[in-house]
């Protein structure tokens, strides 16, 4: 299944939505239609999803029988947002997760270029949510290096505390995009990541939740990053140091996950400032961040000063 | 004014009280009583404190008038949570912000014990979040080094972004106690402070948010930690390195800032880990965290074990 969240011009309300076939349909509109009672927000889809799945299913089938029509839009015509807009607390990051990323980082991060032993995690905070394609406004005031990092994000379903490596993918609710844009001077200048990595803006998502039964092997995705057409980042999951289930292990040790949450796995090598010379996003760019089976997210670079 | 969470053991439900000389009155029971329209926890009277404070302040009279005896209980009959029990987003923390701690502390954080020249910040999830007076269970599975910090937490009151620190001041709504429980083990060993600092149950908060007004200078406030009635910590918020302004300036830089968050602006010498032999929070123990002018937290150490 194919979670989105969009914007309703209409009711100047974010809806959640189910896409079947590049045609979005209306949950809130199909439920009423339909006599459901699926909850309104994706995030609330996620808590319930045990009781909530059912009507999801019974209303993509009712769609692909063209008798939703009324509730349907297609995909390019909607607005869509982050699937979770707000998520109810700091997305969290894993910092140096892709070996080639590790090396390429060493003089920023002052580890020396060898992978960590144990996952390093930061957070950005829900401010930085943006859409899929959203402007990722620029303020020379505030940073003058913003820079790209693709990443695969895990949105997490069950409740659990301590949970083992063995047991970590059943806490998975599904998969999406996302970009943990960072403002490199302030990361570097605050030491600690969360200021440079929670500028507004600053987390494209979407476009979707792709839900985990729909990704065979999350391990073995390809992630691309373009800026205006140009290749940047071109890696794999298969990459990764720190596996799905680790994280989740590591996370969840002594701090219970909740639905919703979001996990940002880590961005694979080909970031800006590790260019030889640095390169930075600047007013003008498109930044595409791709992740295989899930979608694309499209963001234009704009500046403060327009 | 004196605002806080409590437990209504009735409704099974947490409500927003007003403090007057040692009585709780439960705001939803006297604005039914008194037919005013005051939201419904202390998150969203803070979001709309503008309107809802001459409620609060007309219940407040009202009680010192003797007329809401029967939405008035002893403070000491009320289960205290955290003011505000699920923050909106994480906590954000100032990590070295007294000259003395910055000393102390310079081994783990390789900073060589020199100020820092900008603030460090990291963050504590809000399922960190623990009352006054709730228990810090420790698993030595999970940490074997669990440490204290007591901090002057900062209640922000109003949207604002780039917040010049002139203005800084009047984005506060107000002032609460709180303490940056560590698991130092983790701390150290995910280098980033994020997983460290955000175990279940590691923010313990309150008892109440005294409003800005009612601190004439909350740069000079008095801070203790006691661990069984000893004095571990004994420091005064004249001696921060980065100010109310200076800190609300740089997270306020590029970074919306919103009514409910919460800031813990750093603690000062005396933690455990940089004693000699170090000492850390053990099941038995009760760990007492004072600010001058607010209150006292209260926190029993238990085993997960029991």
């Amino acid at each position: 299944m194919r979670l989105v969240s969009f914007f309703n011009q209409t009711n100047n309300t974010i809806r959640p939505g189910l896409v079947e076939q590049e045609v979005v349909i209306d949950i809130q509109h199909a439920k009423k239609l339909l006599q459901l009672t699926v909850p309104d927000s994706i995030q609330e889809i996620i808590e319930h999803y045990a009781t909530a799945h059912k009507d999801l299913q019974f209303i993509a089938e009712t769609a692909r029988q063209g008798r939703l029509n009324e509730a349907s839009y297609t995909l390019k015509d909607v607005s869509l947002t982050a699937p979770i807009p707000r998520p109810r607390k700091n997305i969290m990051c894993l910092a140096v997760n892709y070996t080639e990323h590790a090396k390429e980082t060493a003089a920023l991060r002052e580890h020396g270029g060898k992978a960590p032993t144990q996952p390093v995690m930061f957070t950005k905070a829900p401010t930085s949510v943006n859409g899929p394609y959203g402007n990722i406004v620029i303020n020379p005031a505030v940073s003058q290096q913003i820079d790209w990092e693709v990443e695969l994000g895990v949105i997490i379903g069950k409740k659990g505390i301590n949970i083992h490596e063995d047991e970590a993918m059943n806490y998975v609710f599904g998969y999406t995009v996302l970009n943990d844009v960072t403002a490199r001077d302030l990361q570097s200048r605050h030491k600690q990541f969360f200021k440079g990595k929670s500028l507004d803006g600053s987390c494209p998502m979407g476009p979707c939740i792709v839900t985990a039964d729909e990704i065979s092997d999350p391990h073995n995705l390809a992630l691309r990053l373009r800026v205006n057409g140009e290749i940047k980042q071109d890696g794999n999951t298969t990459q990764m140091i720190f596996s799905i289930p680790d994280m989740i292990a590591t996370l969840s040790l002594g701090m219970t996950l909740e639905p919703g949450d979001i996990i940002a796995t880590g961005t694979p090598s080909g970031v800006g400032f590790s260019r030889v010379p640095p390169e930075f996003l600047q007013p003008g760019d498109i930044m595409e961040s791709e992740v295989e089976g899930i979608g694309t997210l499209r963001n234009p670079i704009v500046s403060s000063q327009q």
